[in-house]
């Protein structure tokens, strides 16, 4: 693991670096928020999973949330939103689809399967990683924006006991039913739908679970894909059906940027220390 | 004027516009934060002036000002660096002279005395279309980093009246001294270098001033540029010798970069609406 850069901001060190990622076959780079409180005590972290066309640069300097986190004694950790370093036929041809859009599922075709696997990446050998590597006490949540708010819910329903909390900026909550998920699934997943619904927060949560998370929502009433592709009136049903706790808030106004993120992430990190310091 | 886009944004809207720059003879983009507060009566204003090779995004997406603006009722004013949309002879060669590199200044040496005129355009024309244009009250106060800590130091000290007061992060003190300044004011004012002292912060300080604003510089001590182009020594020394008031922060650990504004903007945006809400 190679440390890439180191910036005071706040009370803390932001660090970026590059690892070699086993899941995924190639070089990865990540972000780490330390906040100063990691010198006297382990603290513990919120995942943050970006959305399309995002590096891990983008929520570090966009979203305003180490101030807080600095605040709370979080630790931050920031991946990529997908593989890197390839030239797959067909893989920087659109934002919503390879290069910068891994959609954190673990792919199944060709040529996808051999590297396209940030469910795993994410989950499993980044945590594992950090927990090795930082003052970090193994107690997670996570988080994130659009495709990354549809994988940090994903991350949390299929992994009891892996997060605290969850939560969501315009989150593609249904990615089943709408062009960005049947684009992304039917090219990593193959055109089975059935295979699709392991990687869908509305039919994980229509399903057997057997632990319910505390989740946060913020969607802007003014974000251009609220209708066609984030759809978060069919996570609610799905919540309402099943009985799982679901706080969302529609924010009137706000649209799908990082100054929608910025103006509410206080409320999400909050919300996550709270979960984490009281479990 | 025309508008390119608004974001909802804390409790305001963030707007950029395109106008006609007489000063400059050329079109200019702007960004402009406008508290909610705007909507009951007239906000007094904070200008912002960025570093080389900014453009009035850079500090509307990292330094986390909104959120404090918002707070406080202040609209904020981010014009760009440079003139745009030219293509004279070397103007794009470099990142620290021509495009994204005004320093501020109305220069007097072909080609560049035709549009760089950044001085007059800061603070002459755009305040005057600001003041026209929106709900603000006419009172306002400057602020800025590194190339824009300079442009907003000799701002305030060239304008008796214009600002409620003046502050700056890692600002070039002493241009006329150091690589930076001295590539700039050379090709913008000639090899004369008495023309170079009328857009010198120190030299300004060390003449004779009708009014001395309150003063707040914060430098990072681990700034990469600290040494051999910012020089917070020289303003130290300068505002001793004439009895300037002066606020200077070493701020240990903390670069040059948009995660040390972002650190310390909120102390910056509490000392400006003191400044203006009292006199």
């Amino acid at each position: 693991m190679e440390r890439l850069s180191r910036n005071r901001t706040f009370d803390g060190w932001l660090e970026r670096y590059r690892h070699r990622a086993s899941s995924l076959d190639c070089d990865m780079v990540f972000a780490i928020y330390l906040p100063d409180q990691t010198l006297n005590a382990p603290c513990h972290s919120l995942y943050w999973l970006s959305g399309l066309t995002c590096t891990d640069e983008n929520f570090t300097q966009k979203a305003g949330a180490l101030r807080v986190a600095s605040e709370l004694g979080l630790v931050l950790v920031c991946p990529d939103t997908s593989p890197r370093g390839f030239d797959m036929p067909g893989e920087h041809d659109s934002y919503d689809f390879g290069s910068g859009a891994g959609f954190y599922v673990n792919a199944t075709q060709a040529p996808w399967s051999s590297h396209y696997r940030m469910y795993d990446y994410v989950n499993v050998e980044l945590p594992a990683l950090v927990d090795a590597s930082f003052p970090v006490t193994g107690k997670r949540s996570i988080s994130g924006h659009s495709m990354g708010g549809h994988g940090a819910l994903i991350s949390a329903l299929k992994n009891p006991g892996l997060y605290s909390s969850v939560s969501a900026f315009a989150p593609i909550s249904n990615p089943s039913q709408c062009p960005w998920g049947k684009k992304a699934f039917s090219g990593y997943l193959g055109n089975d739908t059935e295979s699709w619904a392991a990687y869908d927060a509305c039919a994980l949560i229509r399903g057997e679970l057997t632990e319910r998370l505390p989740l946060l929502v913020d969607q802007g009433d003014a974000d251009d894909f609220l209708d066609e592709q984030l759809k978060p009136e069919r996570l609610q049903a799905a919540c309402q059906a099943s009985k799982h706790p679901l706080q969302l808030r529609l924010q009137p106004g706000y649209d799908h940027s990082y100054f929608f993120i910025a103006s509410f992430i206080e409320d999400h990190l909050r919300f996550h220390a709270r979960a984490l310091n009281s479990a």
